[in-house]
């Protein structure tokens, strides 16, 4: 059984007409293959990432598993070349998830001077040329009657540096909110749960920066990271169930024996918002980020 | 008694007519403020910085020391501002030094996009936006009777990949060529001295790095990264007299809260080539890069 994914925040939407991601019940993703050179290089960098024995197995965690390529009938209803990967959301039946592209710069050195104008722009209007990443899209959930708060396409594509800001307390908070200057502001209340403690996100950021500090391989030019969690789960866990894992590989290229400047700056950048949050916290409760229970 | 200096490596000489910095024999360096908004902004920094209690005392050490403006006869012989430094080659008659303009990219997100546009044409054919940094110019002092080997600006203008490693080992070696491919090579003969060590340049590096991982001040555009070593001394002395040092303020703008995402980039991949050349000569010597007395 084939359907649209339920919790989507970025990319293209599969639609009439339009092709998108498709999920099954076995908890598999079904991505299409862009037409031009875009899908075959994503399909090329999951082919040389999951064959590649230089890669730490506490860095592999932060990809999605790859199952291989499969011709199926797309959202359009015709044939269709898919990437088959593992469903990241499928474990959560109302999972918050944020989806944050990577780099200052989206385009990779052997782009035409078309493509690199065209992103250039988008870099410059967004926040990715100032803060390094841009936040592309997020769901949060917020209970069983309010639902999730998910600001719209047209509001992510106009946050400056206080919405990246109040939206990256919103995404831990139990009170989500679009204004930013209003009252008290989101409450942060999973903050020590989801990005502090040993399990953490904030923690996992840093794992990916040892090894971004030095791998040569691979430059992601417009990854992202994926931020999930189970605000359900949260609560009742005493672990965090908070996951990230790096998506979108049309744009990778070989580092050629020089690190991802790009990509780790933009990753340094966000690790710095993300401590000066958890620090926040910290000061407010007395703790030091760790889950108490 | 005002004269060119002997051991510039790179930006704008003083000749007939033409405005360059200067020195005098009390160990202070006169640079000529730009004409357009670039020097005034280079004097803000100047005062910014030299005033701002939060930089903390092992960071200020890389700085050069700001003396204040003075309106003096200029290499072109009238009356011009300058800014008044200390004179970072005084202490050594013979220099070895390279200038590393850091960071992919150059222009500050407010630059016009004209500006914008000769930048970044500069950046992709120089190794900046590939590499995150580009070596601009260098010297090293090889002997009495051989003095120092300077490649031309020509040659330094197209550097690639290859051209890069091997400068940076010519930096350490007693017999620094421009020919890749050829022969064995550099013989990194004083890596351990310059670069390796408690004091060494890579420690220096990996110092700043810690600092740049925090500091939301200043974004350092187009700034450069001086190494300073006299080989005299350095064969002499037990101790490292390798010094790093920020030079080119004339870019610099407001961090507003966030990181120097696109300098720390650039600094962690020039890290990370200094890094291998280290390793690379502990392999052979089997010692740990520290100096051997």
């Amino acid at each position: 059984m084939l359907k649209t994914p339920d919790h989507q925040v970025a990319g293209h939407e599969a639609g009439v007409g339009k092709l998108g991601p498709l999920v099954d019940d076995s908890g598999r993703f079904y991505k299409p293959l862009q037409g031009d050179q875009r899908g075959s290089e994503e399909v090329a960098f999951y082919e040389s990432f999951s064959s590649n024995t230089n890669i730490p197995e506490q860095i592999r965690k932060f990809f999605p598993v790859y199952y291989g390529t499969k011709v199926m009938k797309a959202s359009t209803g015709s044939d269709h070349p898919h990437i088959v990967l593992q469903d990241l959301t499928s474990a959560s039946p109302n999972p918050s998830v944020m989806d944050i592209k990577i780099g200052s710069r989206t385009w990779g050195p052997e782009a035409s001077d078309a493509y690199i104008a065209k992103c250039l722009k988008k870099d410059r209007e967004s926040t990715s040329t100032p803060l390094g990443f841009r936040i592309s899209g997020l769901q949060v959930y917020t209970g069983e009657e309010s639902g999730f708060y998910k600001p719209d396409r047209d509001y992510m594509r106009k946050t400056g540096l206080d919405d990246v800001k109040l939206i990256l307390r919103n995404f831990v908070s139990s009170n989500p909110s679009s204004e930013t200057g209003q009252g008290p502001g989101p409450d942060c209340s999973l903050v020590s749960y989801v990005y502090g403690g040993p399990n953490g996100i904030l923690a996992q950021l840093v794992e990916l920066k040892t090894w971004f500090e030095d791998q040569t391989m691979y430059h992601f030019h417009a990854c992202s990271l994926l931020f999930m969690f189970d605000q359900r789960l949260t609560l009742e866990g005493a672990r965090s169930n908070a996951v990230v894992k790096l998506i979108d590989f049309a744009h990778v290229t070989d580092g050629n024996g020089v690190i991802d400047h790009n990509f780790l700056g933009g990753l340094c950048s966000l690790i710095k918002f993300i401590s000066n949050i958890v620090a926040e916290a910290n000061d407010h409760t007395g703790t030091n980020g760790e889950v108490e229970v």
